[in-house]
């Protein structure tokens, strides 16, 4: 069997798995709700980045990213955050579609695969 | 060219597949769906067991699990049937999030991505 | 490190990502989005088709697929253009929700992976 590495669980899941050269964060939402959702965004990649540096990789090696939007109309606030974060480049594979997320303060949510 | 092992094909889908080391499940609905959130979540993993072990893993190696709820606000009548299911270790990254159902009686789906 | 392959991006996302043996489309929609629900999805098929070509694979090798309807009781429709496709081999995990999408007139979007 392979090796599989869990890093930070709580109750229910971890933050970030390890396995086969992948690596497979949770959805990540903001922990600061009263920020807007270009501000929400910008949470959520900090946060994204420090969970792949933990598993020895990085931003420019994520491979693809889910995007929960609570109202798809935001798209471009979230892209506001993302552009400057990707810098353009090694960018992933995307899917964006409109979630009801759980809880209404949350605007955004984001998971990625990264390998390593 | 690498091996892809598919299990129990419908006209549409396979249940689950096998490749590089990793198994995909479908995105599993309960059978019953008569049941609450709850009885069908507890159907679910049940079934993901089976196909878990029909491709020689098991739940203690799931690296990434989606969950879509019919009503978010029944999350955690879900977690009521995850928590002892996991058993609180093990845990992999996930995600949960809203979404309408192919039938508007199945309130749950979920679908997991497991390391062999 | 292992090598990443990024395909045709954008400002935003590239529509093609290969690492560890594995393609990871984006989320594609129709380009003609005055097709209805199943024109979209032969479009968006076909672009599958050339995506996992342009990365070594193809559609008999797809391993997961996510399907996000814009109304899911469309479901019928979508499934009349992926059965002739599929031909009922090789077929993938599956799942398919409701979810709003990035432009009303954007009836589905697909994301797939495939192993090389």
């Amino acid at each position: 069997m392979s090796t599989i590495t869990r890093h930070e669980p709580s109750a229910i899941y971890s933050l970030v798995v390890e396995a086969n050269g992948f690596v497979f964060t949770a959805g990540i939402v903001a922990s600061r709700l009263d920020a807007d959702v270009k501000g929400q965004t910008e949470q959520i990649l900090a946060e994204i980045d420090r969970l792949l540096v933990l598993c020895g990789t990085d931003r420019s090696r994520i491979v693809t990213a889910n995007l929960y939007l609570a109202d798809i109309r935001t798209r471009e606030a979230v892209n506001e955050a993302w552009k400057p974060w990707t810098g353009g480049k090694d960018l992933p594979a995307r899917t964006a579609i409109e979630a009801k997320l759980a809880d209404p303060r949350m605007l955004v949510e984001i998971g990625v695969v990264a390998a390593k």
